[in-house]
């Protein structure tokens, strides 16, 4: 919404109560020229936002036969009798606008008022997202006029927050966010946020601005400048995400990569494969939770395991050279860890994790040290790993 | 703090705008007996979190000597000199309470008024949940007295909201969640929410009760009426994941299961071991993206692949067994689809996915048609897929 020239100032979430949801519906409407409501759409008895629009709007339910004859011929699609519970979600405001639900059986609302707009739309968000990304902001762009609000995100991983802003400090101008008032005077400064994540901290440029094209070249300055500090640690831009930016560039080169993961557990696999297309370029992968199969096959010696364990730098290179041998790719990479919370020692402490890259008869492993999160520990290996790759792309 | 007795009524965000931060401490501490806010308490000149709490109190920021000496204190024990602005956090409202931060430099604010308490928490979740389960939860405790809140959830899956309502509607006497008049009068009776999300919908009873004996034993008695008829779709209760679920069958069972994988390129490996301890019953995995590690790694015939395609009943089949053959589990689970958006065909278009169970020499595979949506065929494929494993293992 940002992007289509609305400043979001206020969200509010209340539970299911006909008072409490009239009162925010109320406020919302008093201080924003847009109120948008997500949920309690469905047909059941806590379904209550038609009602509280309804009370607030000052308007009946009605039933619409239009509406019930598309439920009905979505359930039909389906090969399913539509539960007559269903029927309520033809019942809706009186004189509002309906908006289109091409995924479920809840319609969105509009009501266009004097001094603002309302839209409710289901809380699913594959129901919510495209009424959003539709009907909603092509609203928004009609409102909002001359004035745009450009966006530019510069991605970074392997650098923590404060070290990035001493870094590019001297070249920012920081302006923090301001309320409508001033964003309507057509400020042409570029404000800049940090917006840190344990994947990676993103720089995210934002002019508000009346001159498209002078701020479009003032962004592209900034960005220039940043990117002389800091380049390397950028990996992509505005939704990029590292396993896309590595799918290009392994598509680029016609390379294949595959994957053997011990205490990732099939994540990295996943996290390469959610690209659309990434079959071009990942083979696929060996999840090796035992011993046994790390041997069987990734081909570690037996000797190895003895010696030095699964979770070493040895195991990792003979993994990532496993996997290339094994699964015939051009890279392989190997994940193995301790994702905690226990397994750990005071040699090796939960977190401990080794990453290994292997291509074209050479190897390479780090070893990381993150913290006592699981979740967070096979999220971070991940990234990491996708880090080499995309480090040892670029190098090439 | 549902669970400390507190409920929970209204959630507001807002941006870094003194007045509009200002109207919502105002119309928050007009609606609750109890206001906490998070962010904003850091060093930098966008922190004005307490700035908006002065002026909606009416007091000045002191400087209190004591707090910075504490500040001083942790930087020097981290080895670190503190920078200048750090001392701004020792600027804070006149005649507040502090709530001290293990963590982090900057203290809790607690303000009691006649009518009510206000706390200002820093926005890091590891600096603000110890004020929350620590100091929060002691004031909560010690106003709810006597009245508690209980909640129960049922988590089922493969059944749709409206069927799952209509099967139990008749059971419940639907109470919408209500403001605090209402609570405070005791009221016995059990509030049901449908809470539906694409992996399963989740059922949840809630008592806010003084007699909490009593309303245990009735939220039991309805959910043992509730089981009796949707019994087979519950697959846990309240935090149980189905990973977790299974995890523990697998466990008691003392069996172990190993997954082929093909669209969900790992996702299904991801899930089960989300759950630590998860290497006492998964052996392993093979993401085979390739028709060639089909065959080499999963022992699929090629016979099969060209006639019936990677794609089918057939090769669902093969994968399950020979991920069972070749990594030696008791088990084999194994997933191939068309996650999309593109590779569809009329015959198999995009959301079909086949899922194969391999066990005891005894194999099924069913056909499912999803969606066109990618990242929700794949989760959804890792969901049934884990649902088929449930179900094998209760008729056992």
């Amino acid at each position: 919404m940002t992007a289509a020239g609305a400043q979001v100032v206020w969200r509010t979430t209340v539970g299911d109560d006909l008072e409490t949801m009239t009162e925010a519906i109320a406020r919302a409407m008093q201080r924003a020229d847009l109120v948008i409501t997500t949920g309690g759409l469905g047909p059941t008895n806590d379904d209550i936002t038609k009602k509280a629009i309804c009370k607030y709007f000052k308007r009946p339910l009605i039933f619409y036969d239009k509406i019930l004859k598309k439920i009905e011929a979505r359930f039909k699609q389906r090969g399913l009798t539509m539960p007559a519970i269903n029927q309520n979600q033809a019942l809706l405001p009186q004189a509002a606008e309906f908006i289109d639900n091409p995924v479920g059986s809840a319609v969105g609302i509009a009501i266009k008022e004097e001094d603002g707009l309302f839209v409710a739309t289901p809380g699913v968000p594959s129901e919510m997202e495209p009424m959003i990304e539709g009907w909603v902001t092509d609203a928004i762009k009609k409102r909002s006029g001359e004035i745009v609000t450009i966006h530019r995100k510069l991605r970074t991983v392997g650098i923590i927050e404060s070290v990035l802003y001493e870094k590019i400090a001297d070249l920012i101008d920081i302006k923090v966010q301001t309320g409508r008032t001033e964003r309507s005077a057509g400020d042409e400064k570029i404000a800049v946020a940090f917006l840190p994540a344990w994947k990676g901290v993103d720089v995210r440029l934002t002019a508000v601005t009346k001159d498209e094209n002078q701020s479009r070249l003032k962004i592209e300055e900034l960005e220039n400048k940043i990117t002389e500090r800091i380049g390397k640690y950028i990996y992509g831009y505005d939704d990029d995400s590292l396993a896309d930016v590595i799918g290009r560039m392994l598509r680029e080169k016609h390379l294949t990569i595959a994957v053997a993961e011990s205490c990732t557990g099939g994540l990295l696999g996943k996290t390469i494969t959610d690209i659309p297309g990434s079959s071009d370029y990942f083979a696929g992968g060996v999840i090796a939770y035992s011993n046994e199969l790390k041997m069987k096959l990734l081909l570690v010696p037996q000797i190895i395991l003895e010696k030095h364990g699964a979770v070493s730098e040895e195991c990792a290179r003979y993994m990532a050279e496993g996997v290339v041998q094994n699964l015939g790719a051009n890279m392989g990479v190997s994940i193995t860890g301790i994702a905690g919370p226990s397994g750990g020692t005071d040699e090796k402490p939960v977190g401990i994790v080794y990453i290994g890259l292997s291509v074209a008869g050479e190897t390479r492993v780090k070893e990381f040290r993150f913290g006592n999160d699981r979740e967070r520990n096979r999220e971070r290996s991940a990234v990491v790993a996708l880090d080499m790759v995309r480090r040892y792309l670029l190098e090439k």
